[in-house]
């Protein structure tokens, strides 16, 4: 049995949306941030961080923390959603990895600077502003020529990309004159396994 | 012919690190940052968001970006540096992972305000300063359990965390005081081909 501890935000999407288009059965942990869930040690004896998600698969007795490396472990283990030849492999995880590294830490520095830090930082909400910009303008210019973001199609780029394109709409961190990006958006968001994954464990807000 | 593009650079060295680990035949191409290489058209053309390194393999055609990215196929490709059992692979994998999303990004970002930001920004370099010694932290903990920081062997997961404890050791952002992770990072120090990987295509300044 797959078991994933996660709460209602970006990086959990990511795993409950790989889930649900995967059809695996998993039991759903609600990890609450909010209220410190995520500190008890029970948690920190899984992921030392202290973060969301963590993936326990009780068969391989493997227990992953970090959303890419889960998307990974579960499209190898079922085959899905990351092609099997050479080139649609590399391709699927170069833009995992661009998501990994130089996307979803810039959006998530953002946030903390325009909505979590009480004392305003203007200088530093620019240069987010800046960096956030420049790395849609990236995902947008791939997106101009293939209709996901590793080629033709979906895989588990999409789904790592879309987990944070899902939260900037939310809180409105503007990516609307991206056309393609944001076209590209829509169609990951109209698909029946990101809406449900998107609701788990609870649709996300504002706050 | 295995073809790296890259600078003498945290990210850079990952690379460099890995080839001569694994007795790679490859060829070096200096891209010069201070100079703009890195925003020139043939350049982008391998990595639209205008980063080293790049990795070029003409027999495969793949191109990738993204140093950790790069690790894992090189590692997959020769069978080295990567455990091929389940636990030990997604080991691996999580620990490089945790480099490449929450430790490289965030002493990236140190790197920007306490560096090269011209306006000083006593909040933001704070702000830094409290995440990267978090990250420190973790790995820490992990190295007082084990030799490396996937277990008992040495993989690709220490080479991209010592590409930035490498840079993190020359502008003295201090570890020190983390007794496990520097005894770990003298231990990586001490290879041979980790020696010859950190001067290339130059050796590190402070600059
Ligand atoms: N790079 C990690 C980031 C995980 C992360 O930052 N998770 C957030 C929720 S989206 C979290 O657990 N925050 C709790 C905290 O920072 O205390 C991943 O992709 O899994
Ligand atoms: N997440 C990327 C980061 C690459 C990166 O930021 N490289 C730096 C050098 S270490 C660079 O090319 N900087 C040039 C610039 O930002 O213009 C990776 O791991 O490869």
């Amino acid at each position: 049995m797959l078991h994933l501890y996660t709460d209602s935000s970006p990086n959990g999407f990511k795993a409950t949306i790989a889930l649900e288009e995967m059809s695996l059965p998993y039991r759903l942990h609600h990890v609450r941030i909010e209220t410190g869930d995520n500190r008890k040690p029970d948690f920190l004896a899984l992921n030392p961080h202290g973060r969301i998600p963590v993936l326990v698969d009780d068969e391989t007795q493997v227990v992953l923390f970090e959303s890419a490396a889960i998307l990974l472990y579960l499209a190898e283990q079922t085959g899905q959603l990351l092609p099997a030849d050479i080139q649609g492999r590399w391709e699927t995880i170069k833009w995992l990895q661009f998501h990994a590294s130089s996307v979803g830490p810039i959006i998530g520095q953002r946030v903390h600077f325009e909505l979590a830090e009480t004392v305003p930082n203007p200088a530093a909400i620019e240069h987010y502003r800046r960096l956030t910009e420049r790395a849609f303008a990236v995902l947008d210019r791939q997106l101009a020529q293939n209709r996901y973001l590793a080629g033709n199609t979906y895989s588990i780029a999409d789904i790592a990309n879309f987990g944070w394109t899902h939260i900037a709409r939310i809180i409105h961190f503007d990516f609307s004159h991206h056309l393609h990006l944001s076209g590209w958006h829509e169609r990951v968001a109209d698909r029946p396994a990101v809406r449900r994954g998107t609701t788990l464990p609870a649709p996300a807000t504002g706050a």
